[in-house]
This record gives C-alpha cells, structure tokens and sequence, in this order.
C-alpha cells in the first residue's frame, strides 16, 4: 500500500544549483518539463515558499532547536533550504527565524551558499511566524526585493526530505482549489478520552488521515484567511488548511504524500535523518587510478570487487590523465566518494592531484567528500615497514584537507602472488573502503588501514 | 511538556535476569519494590504478555518482516522480548508468529537465550494473533505448561524501548479499570476528507491522542471480548480497546506514555532504533590496566583524558590484578565497552586474558562487545617499524574473537617526551576510542589505529 523507504524512494539527494546544472536529477527534471510543456498555464505559476523556523524545540529534550541541530556538521534547516532552492520554479523563499537565531540563520545562508532566501523575524506562534512570512511576499512592501506570488507553498523546516515531485502537486491543487495539503494514513489508532481520563471512543482509522507538510495556497485565499483570523486562531491554531476553509470557505485538496515528509521531531528522528542523508550520499564511488585504461592494473581488480560486493551501488571510474575533464563531470554529478588508486606513482602523488580538484570544485560546501587512499604492498619491491612509515604522511595530509570538509584516509592492501589470497585482501579492501563511506565519521581520519 | 529524548529519558538498556541479578538497574527495582510493599496486593498480581508478530511489514519496503530485522546483526524482536523479560513480574511471554517464522522464532529465543517465552501460531491479523495468544493462556488447555494470568499485557513486537514503569502502571490500572493503554500527543493535526479528496474538517488537536502500546486488560475481559467479537473485527479491526468498550463496556483507563513507546514501522525507525541501542551500550567504558593502582602509569593520564573529554560518558577502572573479581561485577553491570592498556607487560598479554574473561562470560550474547587495546610508542626503547609489525598480529586475534561477537581493535598512541604533544596524542586516542566504541563497526576490526 504504501511507497519504499525514505532511503530509496526519491532521487538521490541533489544539491543546490550547481555552475548552472540545476541538481534535480535528469528523470524526474525531464518529467517535470514535459508536464509543464503539456501544461504551459503551470510553467509560469509564480511560486512562493515559506518556512517558520521559530519553534523552540522542547520536544527535542535538547537545548538547540531542532530546525537547527546538526547532521553531519551542517544545521538540518540547511538541508530543507536546500530541498527547496533545488526546485527550479519556486522564485523565493521566506524563513521566520526568532530575533536570537537571525545573525545564526544568516551565517548558515552564507556559508553554505544558499540563493533566493530572506530572513523575516518569527512570532511567538507557528501562525504568526507564517503571518510573518506572508506580510514580507505582500505587495504593498514598499522597500523589499520579494514580490507577490501567486501560490505561496507554506513547509516546516524539520521535513528535509520533501521531493519535488508533491511539491509540485502540492502547488498545482492550490492553484486549481485554493488550497491543498499533503496528507499521510495514521500510524497510530486516535481516541478520544473523558475526561477523568478513560478511553471516551476510538477513531475509525481508514476515515482520517494525518495532515503533513508541504501545503500550497493561492497567496490571496491564505493571506485574507491571517488577515481575518482570531488572536485564539494565532496563539493556539496549528493547522493553515482550516484557516482557509474557516475564513474563506476553501476546501483544500487533499494530496498523498510519500513516507519522507516526517517530520523531526524526536531525538532519534534527528538520529533517522542522519542515517538517510549518509545512505543518500553513499551510493555512488568514483575510483581514479593512476594508469590508462588499457593497462593491467591491480585497482581494475579492486574495481571489480566493489561491483561485485556492492551491487547496489554506482561504481564510477575517473582519471586524471587527460586534465581531469572526467572527474569534473562525475563532481558535477554530485559523487562524494572517491577511492584513489596510487600504483604506478610514488605515494601519494595521485591522491595529491585528487584532493587539489576537490579543493578547488565547491563539492564539499553541502557535504564531507570521502577519499580513501589505496596503496598496494608488495613485498618483493618493498619491504612492509618502509612502506608503512612512508605512508604515514597521510596523517599530516588529512589533517590539512579536513578544513576543506575531505575525510582522507589511506588503505594499504597486502598484494601476494597467491591470487586467492590477493582476492581476500581485495575482498577486505572493499569492505574497509564501504565502512568509511557509510559512516562518514572524521574520527578515523589520517588513519592507515589495513587489508 | 514532553519527557526528554529516548536514548536519555530511561535506565541504560538492561540485559534479561543475568546470574541471579535482574538486569532492571538498581533504582527502578528498589522503586518498584518498594511499591509493591506499599500495595501487597499487586506483588502477587498474575501476569502474562501476548505479543502478535505475524506482521508482513510491508510498510517497511524491504522483504523481511520488520519486527525480524536485524540490528546490531539481533533481530528487532529479541530486543523486545528482552525488554519485557527483564521484567521480573512478568510470568509468561506468548508470542504470536506465522508458520513459516516459526523456527527461525525458536532459533532466536535459544541463541539469546530468552526466557520464559511461548510461541503460538500467528492469525492472518493482528487480532486474531491476538487472540490465539490469549487462547494458549485459558485455562481449558490441557496441555499447555501455561496457566491464566489475572492481568494480561498486549504489546507491539516492534516497540523495543518498552519501560518497566509504563508496564507496571497499564497493568496496575487494568487491574483496577479492567483495561488499560498507554498514550500519546498527536505529532499531526488529524482531518477527514470528504468522498471527493478535499478537506472535511480538521479534529481539535488537543482533545485527541494517539493509542499507543502497551496495553493491559483483566484477562477475563479481554478474552471474552475477543470470544464475542464479530469476524469483521477480526477481520478489519486494530483496537483492542474498542473491543473491551464495546463488547465488555469496559473503559479502558488512559497512561501517558514516554517517546519511548513509538513503533518502528518506516526504514528510518530502524536506523533510530540502532542508534539509540547503540547510543545506550555506550554510555560506560572500563579501562583494564596493567599495573597496580599507585605507579605512576600513562594509562591513568588516558584515563584521565577519558573522563574530562567525555563528561557523559561512566569510566571505571578494572583490574585483572586480583584474579579479576573486579571485572566480573563491572561484566555483571553490563559495561559493554574495554579499553586496555598495555604498559608493562610485552604485546597482548594483557589483552589476551580480558579476551578469555569476556569469551567465558555471557555479555557478548545480547551485544556486541568493543575491546581497544592500547599500546604506547616509545621511540626511545623501541622503532617505529619492529612495534607497528610486532603489533599486526591483532588482525588474527580479532578474526579469533570477532566469531564470538567481540569487536576487537589496536590503539598506538604515540608517547613523545614533550608533554604536550604527550597530552595531543592522549586527545586524539580518546577520541579514537569514542569513535570506534559508538560506530561500533565490524568493518574495521583487526585495525591498528595511531594516534
């Protein structure tokens, strides 16, 4: 009945607009202009977002509001910026920070380079943030760059994994119906208790939903609903969808949303989205090895190993050779993995070569970008501690590189002429190599493993 | 409003009744005891659980039942079933599994050696697993080693967090209301929509709750509610509850449940549940050192470094000195988690007798357990090079004890005569060891990690 988990359901996670590719992946982006051809009204529908971010986060149990807790590193509101400046057609979008956080929320937008934002303050409620958010995108704003949409999508900060996809089914119901919803079926039966505390009925299930985020509405039909609306309504209402219907007789629609609206509330959903964001980016490995494609090559060996073991990840092969034109297509494409194959040359030479494009492409602003160093051993040509202690300059090199969010490591895989044993050690290698990469923890950083 | 975050809110995760000491920790049991004194009555108060695990988990997305999904390589119902045997109170635990688990059900209660468990034949839904639970507890079966409980307890086997509390007060109020459920705030505003997809109305959020698990009923009521109930409600029905209300007109009293009791139901619940199990096993490290309490010993300034940079984390001392009495009560405690420190003696020697005390113990059973052995670099008396090969023997004793679920790695931290390059290296070692005790990944066992 319902869709795949958060993990595989949408496309990889894209980011911002990146040297002009826009990062939505080509499926879904392609779709998206053949609808918006098949309906050329939509293309044109000027698009709003707005996002309170005021809340204090009591449920969290953790000093830090959620919106701004951090999942690898980054504050998890970067991450729902992110989900929305991705959306090629949504024009701005509005932030309701409190007064404390403004300075805060400014530093994120900079220092994670987001575009189309302004920061508003917040109200004391989620309406009055929202209000808020709606007052800056009025036309009668005499001194602001934003202009009036004609859809506002109204998203929470805490719902990073929000697809384009509902957003634009969200968008285009609020055109058609004034206003629209997504909603998801109820994990949990809802009663109704008495009040010294008993069980008074229990809800019918399959006739209720649970009304999530995103919603959309014509900016007129939301904007005269706040308008209109009560200081009760401000203080202690919680849902947009019944100020429309309440003030201006607008029955939202209703849209079906996927799994990952959730929103983080908990603890341990800030736990949840780590785990998504980290299976998220590990999906794709680029190998770059020092040698031509034709050459017999022991990283060709390694290569078929991760496609082996690791069929369900994109094993990608980049050089260096012809002035790394490759690598650069593959860092535009968003791989966050790289494993460095250094046969032919001395030590670190290629990964040397490696970590200068990474440093100089603006791969890793959004996320830590994984390198893994490999080295092969050879006892006939080297003997192990001479090659150990030459490779312990790793240590200095990712010290270095981990200002520039590069979680560099080094792997050095024992090479027998026994061609079993060479398979296990690769074997090992390849189970280091994931290790590193699924848990992306700087902890392990400048280390030299060993298969 | 809300109690603080799950991996917080409880005791530390307790193991099932271990040599004679329920693993419930010390001031939840002297609390419960001391109730019990208070209230004679409910000390002899018979109880049983019926857990129904037939679920197909299609909401998961993935092909194996969810309440059967492994984390830490444990499937999800054993934690569970640890939850509510650690509960002294609880006489039985009937579980309700499909024909086709039925042995790999019987597998995972001999592996982790659960006790006090039944297995009974799921229904094809949830309240018919349900009622064969309860149909094995009546007291008509001649051939059953169970007997009729005075108050049954009806949990989800996919909501491992369970607390002995929440348990004790459903079933003190269901001995006294006849039925009893735990609850919680809505997370979403609940609506209606209307036959055509739009919004009917919302519901008053504050004046409903989510129906949570446990719960718990006189087993006279329930089980004649389940005898009277139509095939429909079998059928189509969720909510034990309502079955009580409507056929026994029992109203069930209501317990305000912690965020503990959330069920795992999404992908992403898994990875929350495993980050919690793994944060709770983290909470306490014991160092094992080689030598008496008063020498002077690099061991105690790691030690030292320990506690000061990780306040929250429990450190104690164990001693393998006294024939390791110590250590048994620290095993006894459930300390999943051993640094030791090599100083005096040559190599392993220490290390390999904490092996042989952890293999003998039970503790690796239910967790896996993390052993760092640490060893010190002084340039001084021995190279770089005859140390690292001297120390690479750790990848054959890791293979060794990986076999019974001990995570074993090596910690060289360099000890320079300068003291604070003495205290950077100490730093980067805590942090090492934090590193590998909360990932708590086989994938890097058998390394020799520098610091």
């Amino acid at each position: 009945m319902e869709s795949g988990p958060p993990g595989a359901s949408g496309p990889e996670e894209p980011g911002p607009c990146l040297r002009g590719v826009c990062g939505t992946d080509q499926a879904a982006l392609a779709s998206l202009l053949s609808r918006a051809e098949a309906e050329p009204q939509r293309r044109a529908l000027a698009v709003a977002a707005v996002l309170p971010a005021g809340g204090s986060g009591e449920r969290m149990g953790v000093p830090t509001p959620k919106q701004f807790c951090p999942i690898l590193e980054r504050p998890l509101i970067s991450y729902t910026l992110q989900a929305l400046e991705r959306v090629c057609w949504i024009r701005d979008i509005v932030v309701a920070v409190t007064g404390e956080n403004m300075e805060a929320m400014k530093g994120i937008i900079q220092r994670y380079q987001h575009k189309r934002i302004s920061v508003v303050e917040a109200g004391v409620t989620r309406h009055r943030s929202i209000f808020n958010g709606l007052k800056a995108l009025a036309q009668d704003q005499p001194d602001s760059k934003l202009s009036k949409p004609e859809v506002v999508i109204i998203h929470d900060a805490v719902r990073p994994f929000v697809e384009e996809d509902v957003l634009f089914k969200v968008a285009t119901a609020a055109k058609e119906h004034g206003a629209a919803g997504a909603i998801r079926p109820l994990v949990s039966t809802v009663i109704s208790p008495s009040p010294d505390g008993c069980l008074d009925h229990s809800l019918e299930r399959a006739q209720h939903r649970a009304s999530e985020m995103p919603q959309a509405f014509l900016y007129d039909v939301i904007y005269a609903a706040y308008q209109q609306c009560s200081d009760y309504d401000l203080e202690f209402g919680t849902e947009c969808l019944h100020l429309a219907l309440k003030y201006c007789h607008v029955k939202a629609k209703l849209v079906e949303g996927s799994p990952d609206l959730w929103k983080v509330t908990y603890k341990r959903d800030l736990y949840a989205a780590e785990s998504i964001i980290k299976e998220r980016i590990s999906q794709q490995i680029c190998i770059v090895m020092d040698t031509k494609q034709d050459e017999e090559h022991v990283g060709l060996r390694l290569e078929e190993m991760l496609k082996t073991e690791l069929n369900h990840l994109k094993v990608t092969s980049g050089s260096l050779c012809h002035a790394g034109r490759d690598l650069q297509q593959i860092i535009l494409e968003q791989c966050y993995n790289f494993v460095c194959v250094n046969v032919m040359t001395s030590e670190f030479e290629e990964t040397q070569k490696l970590l200068n494009i990474l440093k100089e492409s603006n791969l890793s602003i959004l996320y830590p970008v994984v390198v893994i160093s490999v080295h092969f051993l050879d006892y006939r040509s080297v003997p192990f501690n001479q090659k150990m202690e030459n490779l312990m300059q790793i240590r200095e090199l990712a010290k270095e590189v981990k200002k520039r969010n590069i979680l560099l490591c080094g792997l050095l895989i024992y090479h027998p002429q026994d061609q079993q044993k060479l398979q296990d050690s690769l074997r090992q290698g390849a189970t280091i190599i994931t290790t590193f990469i699924k848990e992306r923890n700087s902890g392990f950083i400048g280390q030299l493993l060993v298969a």
